[in-house]
């Protein structure tokens, strides 16, 4: 799949209820299938969305709060169980490995794949896997507990070559690839050719950050600077002003401020409190501040397509 | 609710799925609330029972696989959440205290109500709670880990007084409750009237099997000889007697031997692997050997009155 693809498998705060799921996204970008936290139910919900486990190779946690990681145990077992041979990363803070492995132990349950652990314990944003097309970055947020977010960046491709014109100025097909890597080349009768006349930019990388559960944080918008999709979470609404001050979470409103000083492309809200009937309101807080605003619900799916970057499809 | 009643929350073996709940049961004996086993989900099946979480305060855990106690830090987090005082008791192998205090440890969520541990290492029955209606103890089993099943029982009632006959033997409304503890009494003139004269034994009391999982164990119906319900675990049918052996499992066959051996009333099945499609093949192989057998189903009630001994209630 191209471009990018966030599922929502759960987006509600506090207790797993029969409709309301706790926190769990897959997102979808430059070939890798991210896995960003893991609440109770996360493999039920992957199975009804008929996602093979076995395409999970990073699984990020953003906090030990229980409704953004106890589905990650059974997970991890339910990979086991399955016969998995691929190496499984785990992101989250320190602490993650010892309640992943006692209960591996206990259990006399060893996953036969390799288990990687990628504990985290620092206040600054850092790299935490980096591969040719993608890169990932921490986002320090401010909650009750040590929490991250989550940025996403996909690298920018290969410039894009106009075939006919490069032909036509009697490039050899041995050279497109130098071509597309911004490099200019000879044609047949010796004469170096600009790859700018011939090729246009790459595409502008999609991009996405993740940010539950935070207060808000006017240090955020410096980090994620004019990214394509941001996930931010809002607890509550601003008549909850005193509840979502005590408890370290955001309004919606909020969560829009931040979209709106970030410059982002799209705003998703989500992680509401179970106090909530109508989601509606949520984004009609939001709509005062900014103007590109998405509604998170379990089993959502939103589609930005690389290039077209002026619209984000809701599925 | 007089009686006992057991609650089928999640009967299946090994991975949750959209359609079938791992173990958990709860059962309602002598205005007790028993949890028995929490695999992930059950916090969403109790809701969707309409349970309150404040009636349950004992669960008991069999053993440290997953599909038996994933759920257990999400229940007790939410337990906390709704703002319970309430002590809970958890009883459950050594190991079950570590796995839950040091997630509540790392997420800075200690509870406010009491919880208190009863940690178990013993190879042989022992009573873990009486009070002066029922009374548990622990069944030793034999998995490929450390697990128990556990015997619930009630205790005999008091004997049940014919308030006429006891009226026309001139025997005054003050020594009725000692008529119904067993002693003879004096009547109107003096004369000691024998107790059974007026009064009726009590009933039998109610009992209940908890036995999953396990291999077939030939020292069991000793232990359980006579109770009343025995839920034993089949995962497998006899032609997967290899695949049994080999994960220390029952056939619905050697389940049916147990209740035989055992002389009990009524067999309920359970824990059937994914494997399995037509739940009815393990009610059929199991009939073989024993009249008495029901299938456990996720949801599913099945109630047994009191006195009446003869019929079990499936709803």
């Amino acid at each position: 799949m191209k471009g990018l693809t966030l599922t929502i498998l759960g987006c509600h705060s506090a207790s797993p209820r029969a409709d309301a799921r706790p926190t769990a996204q897959l997102l979808d970008l430059s070939g890798h299938l991210f896995l960003i936290d893991c609440g109770e139910g996360t493999q039920v919900a992957l199975r009804q969305k008929k996602i093979k486990f076995a395409r999970i190779k990073h699984i990020f946690i953003s906090h030990l709060h229980g409704d953004h990681y106890f589905g990650l145990i059974g997970l991890v077992s339910t990979m086991r169980l399955l016969g998995r041979e691929e190496p499984l990363h785990i992101y989250g803070p320190k602490g993650i490995k010892e309640i992943i492995t006692l209960q591996l132990k206990l259990g006399k349950s060893w996953t036969n794949f390799p288990l990687f652990f990628h504990e985290l314990d620092q206040d600054v944003s850092v790299l935490i896997f980096e591969d040719d097309l993608v890169m990932v970055e921490t986002l320090p947020l401010d909650h009750r507990i040590y929490t991250n977010g989550f940025l996403f960046k996909a690298k920018r491709g290969d410039r894009l070559l106009d075939r006919a014109a490069a032909e036509m100025a009697g490039i050899s097909p041995a050279y497109f690839k130098k071509l597309k890597q911004g490099h200019n080349v000879p044609n047949a009768n010796g004469d170096l050719v600009d790859h700018q006349s011939v090729t246009e930019p790459a595409k502008t990388p999609l991009s996405y950050a993740y940010c539950s559960d935070t207060a808000y944080l006017s240090s955020l918008p410096e980090l994620i600077s004019g990214i394509s999709v941001l996930y931010h979470e809002s607890t509550f609404l601003t008549a909850q002003q005193g509840l979502c001050e005590r408890t370290k979470h955001s309004t919606a409103q909020q969560a829009a401020l931040i979209a709106e000083a970030s410059g982002v492309r799209f705003l998703i809200l989500g992680h509401y409190s179970g106090r909530y009937v109508h989601l509606e309101e949520f984004r009609e807080e939001a709509l005062r501040y900014f103007d590109q605003v998405f509604l998170a619900e379990d089993g959502r799916c939103f589609r930005l397509l690389e290039g077209d970057g002026q619209q984000m499809v809701q599925i």
